[in-house]
């Protein structure tokens, strides 16, 4: 397989990965060391809330995602340069110890960069499912990735 | 000090924390976890990209934003209720081993729920700092919170 440059996403294709899977260890890790609120540590405090029972920070979800992203562009041999956002990221259910993730990412747009000739930018949208296919985040973002052929003009 | 409610945020308000440091253990423990891109593990595979040397991930930055928003939330004994999401999040600089982060937080704007009188919703603009006082990262989101007096009606 050969390195996926920008100029190889086609507006309207869509990723998919493998599953992940979160266990009440992990979720309960994850929040004592960066979201620290009782319904991401505790049943009996979830009980109180929304969440209704223990389920994972939104930032644990977001960084799985990433993960399976990442995952995948290594499957891929993507030439990803990193990333200067996030336009909207939606937290719509709540992630449950033992639910397995999996996402689908959508390119939406692309273009080269003017100032770094090297290098592009394409939008995707990114859907976080659960093991009952419901969607419980979605994500569009941006992502930084080299061009072929640097000296190349562009098309 | 007394529980903070959605009645007690005024708008304008910042908030700012304490700061957190990343130590290089934390930032490629993360990475290997939930992030394993070359320019997050490696200071060799770095000095070939924009980030220059190890740098943490994203996720990784907003996650410790997140710990320290929620400390602050317990300083406060702010009665959060979670969040629908993130409206705009943007990555400016690197975050490098070492660096010490701190937050600032301003209330932008609230409201009460229609359909649930017992919590509203606030909307805030946070700015990680690093020690040089450049920042790093901000994001747009949106917080739930409790209200004082649910059978009241509203202003």
């Amino acid at each position: 397989m050969t390195t996926r440059y920008l100029d190889d996403l086609a507006l309207g294709e869509v990723f998919t990965t493998n599953g992940l899977t979160l266990t009440e260890a992990e979720i309960i890790d994850f929040a004592w060391r960066y979201d620290p609120q009782p319904f991401h540590l505790d049943d009996e405090a979830a009980a109180q809330t929304y969440f209704g029972r223990l389920s994972a920070s939104g930032w644990h979800t977001g960084s799985m995602a990433m993960r399976m992203m990442v995952d995948n562009m290594k499957v891929n041999q993507q030439a990803g340069l990193g990333s200067p956002g996030i336009d909207e990221l939606r937290w719509l259910k709540p992630v449950y110890p033992g639910d397995t993730l999996r996402i689908e990412s959508e390119v939406l747009s692309k273009r080269r960069s003017k100032s770094r000739p090297e290098m592009g930018m394409f939008q995707g949208r990114t859907t976080v499912f659960n093991q009952h296919d419901v969607a419980v985040m979605t994500m569009v973002s941006t992502g930084l990735i080299r061009v072929r052929n640097p000296e190349a003009a562009e098309d």
